[in-house]
């Protein structure tokens, strides 16, 4: 990839080297844990097609749509709304932050022991390796979390960065007024970048536009919830991250006819895993790409993980916005209330995830949970203690990971993951 | 203390055995490190009785307090606005949270890599072991941190546990109509809990009784800005940490009683420091009683501590109430206007900090700045960043120590901050 996009990456202002350096690795990591699946469906090829141009096509595409007049917002959270990006012609791409390679260059102004996916993002923008952060005009952050709502301080003297802020208070009719606020403004700062007037015609075509590839992505997830599962849980984690940052329509296609195909499976009873594989759900964090270190560490020990209770899973697409309104003002409501129902951890109390958790394990016969908490994410990490009492409550058991984006503990995961297939064995 | 109080502790539900353990380690440590500084204010006999009756005289009067029918709310915030409380004829006192003791309790459910003071306030509470908790009717809890945010949700099923939202965005006009809503919600809650109404007039007078108590705590704190300072900050941080739990008017009768010595120590030239001692501002995380580590390591290794910019320090008493209007609509304004200056660093971005750190540290003539941030509190962890730039700026030199509640690095710190006062020598 690396003779044909090298002089896109340099008008974007990339470390060559250091990028170069990245570039290498990838493949072989690629092969190793995306590749080396068995049984892989066919359509599958498109995505792989899309990671084998992770750095490549889909930026000369940005670019493209750059010298075109279209603006380019880079976000970090399901917060983010895109339907007002896309309404102002603008494109919304997720940025990087699932790599370790980052981290190093992130440590030189941030303190160690800080959520992985923040150092990632943050060293990715100042190491200048991420040509998604070089393609972006303006950054979208929001008050999810101390961590990021700190480091957005340091990344906006390194681009543009608007934050939004999300109340923390689920239920509250002050929160829901703040939110409704903050969406006004953020609609009038993207109408002030782009120099686009976001109509209601335009924002609830984007409405559609977007529902569409949550209704594309649930159709997959749904899917999953048959027995043998049609595809793994690393290829469907890998669809989902790509959803992230690909053009929405050519993605929502794309998933659809990847659904098309596991249908037939289901319709022949084929599947990826063996027929008695334990099924699990992974309930916790995000998973930015290539963050796929746990998934490949449970599929290769014989577990099939049917789900992703996350902001990379179900988070993203259990809800569409409505479209009934006609004004903007109408939209704009519905758009408070579609996102005030994403169960983030960042909420208190956060009841609707307990029962989402509850009700997700049911409806994908899952036989165990795996929490998933990036380092020092104390939002998440704290509220296991109320997601693992509602699966004993379930007789479901649980197995709590907190990790960070190195591979020093794989091992000792594991190890601590084979231990909990016996148990669950034990039980079945 | 302890047998003259041992009925009371029974009727508050304590762990008596474990409870003795503490009361027993507490003596020791008061007269290691606070009784064997010298040249002390005889005016600190108040602090010290109050120091030697932690757990006995003033839970008495609490106890009376609510055998008379009125409330005790517990708090951790500066945010926690106790004027209402006050007004609504209850009494606030910040409860326990500064003791490595209570953490193993914490540790069963909490994580391990979590800021100490929640771990702390969460053990003593769930280990029955601090009877400001047990006198309490309710305790009022914020957003200020994601920690506290998701500790307070399990701290509820312990004691109600009411939660107010505060906004992130210092100068956004939606987020002081949110905290508005917030206060006459807070309002209404105290209403139903104490049974009291609170009127415009109890507001004014509460406003007042707090301002006075603030006002005192700046006048032994604008002492402090006089070279010899004429009271260590070990002593200065005592009656702050004090100020948050003692009877008001008592207390601040106590402060400016040992203001007018201190005042009387200037006028004769007399201090605690030696003449040439370097002059250290600590700035970041509060320290709640009895964290006297970092203090006690630097004013023993020959320095002394002039300020905190914190929330045991200046953060409390910088500003006022506003007195002016006549309604409780108009006080509630007040309240919005005074609280929204707190800079505390839960907001984004929290320039208002920055400009205070360069203030104080011109005011009180520093030579030097300690950023003090507790383990794992991201937002202070983070903003360091911004406060070391501008320091530099100032040509001040800064010294970052992350620690806990334990005393396995104080070594470590020592040596660090000798070395620190080595290099402020060296530019005296």
């Amino acid at each position: 990839m690396g003779e044909k996009y090298v002089e896109l990456w340099k008008s974007l202002g990339l470390d060559l080297k250091k990028h170069g350096q990245l570039m290498e690795a990838l493949p072989k990591f690629v092969v190793d844990l995306v590749f080396s699946q068995k049984n892989r469906p066919k359509k599958m090829d498109y995505f792989d097609f899309v990671l084998s141009e992770i750095h490549g096509l889909r930026v000369e595409e940005l670019a493209k749509l750059r010298a075109a007049g279209n603006k380019v917002v880079g976000a970090f959270c399901l917060y983010a709304p895109e339907e007002l990006a896309y309404a102002a012609n603008a494109t919304m791409v997720g940025l990087c932050g699932g790599a370790d390679f980052s981290v190093p260059d992130a440590e030189k102004v941030l303190p160690q022991n800080l959520c992985p996916l923040i150092k990632s993002f943050y060293g990715f923008k100042v190491g200048l390796t991420c040509p998604y952060f070089q393609s972006c005009d303006m950054v979208v952050g929001e008050t999810t979390c101390d961590g990021k709502k700190k480091v957005y301080e340091l990344l906006n003297e390194e681009i543009p960065t608007y934050i939004m802020e999300i109340p923390h208070k689920p239920d509250s009719a002050q929160g829901r007024k703040l939110w409704l606020k903050e969406l006004e403004m953020f609609k009038a700062e993207l109408e002030r970048v782009t120099g686009n007037n976001i109509t209601a015609e335009k924002l609830k075509a984007s409405i559609d536009l977007i529902n569409n590839k949550r209704k594309a992505l649930k159709r997959l997830s749904d899917l999953r919830k048959n027995s043998p599962t049609p595809i793994s849980g690393l290829d469907a984690l890998i669809v989902m991250q790509i959803s992230f940052y690909d053009d929405v329509k050519r993605l929502t296609a794309k998933v659809n006819e990847l659904c098309d195909e596991l249908e037939e499976r289901v319709r022949k009873g084929e599947g990826v895993a063996e027929k008695n594989a334990p099924r699990l759900m992974v309930s916790g964090c995000p998973m930015a790409i290539p963050n796929w270190k746990l998934h490949s560490i449970v599929e290769t020990s014989g577990a099939s993980i049917v789900a992703e209770e996350s902001c990379t899973g179900t988070r993203y697409f259990s809800d569409l916005v409505e479209t009934k309104g006609e004004t903007v003002d109408d939209l704009l409501l519905a758009l408070v209330e579609k996102y005030a129902k994403i169960p983030c951890a960042c909420f208190t109390p956060n009841d609707a995830r307990i029962k989402s958790v509850e009700k997700l394990a049911k409806e994908f016969n899952v036989n165990g949970v795996i929490y998933y908490t990036l380092q020092y994410c104390h939002s998440y990490n704290v509220e296991s203690v109320k997601v693992g009492r509602a699966l004993k409550s379930a007789d479901l058991p649980m197995l709590k990971i907190e990790t960070d984006y190195g591979s020093g503990d794989s091992g000792q995961i594991k190890t601590r993951v084979e231990a909990f297939l016996e148990i669950i064995k034990g039980k079945q």
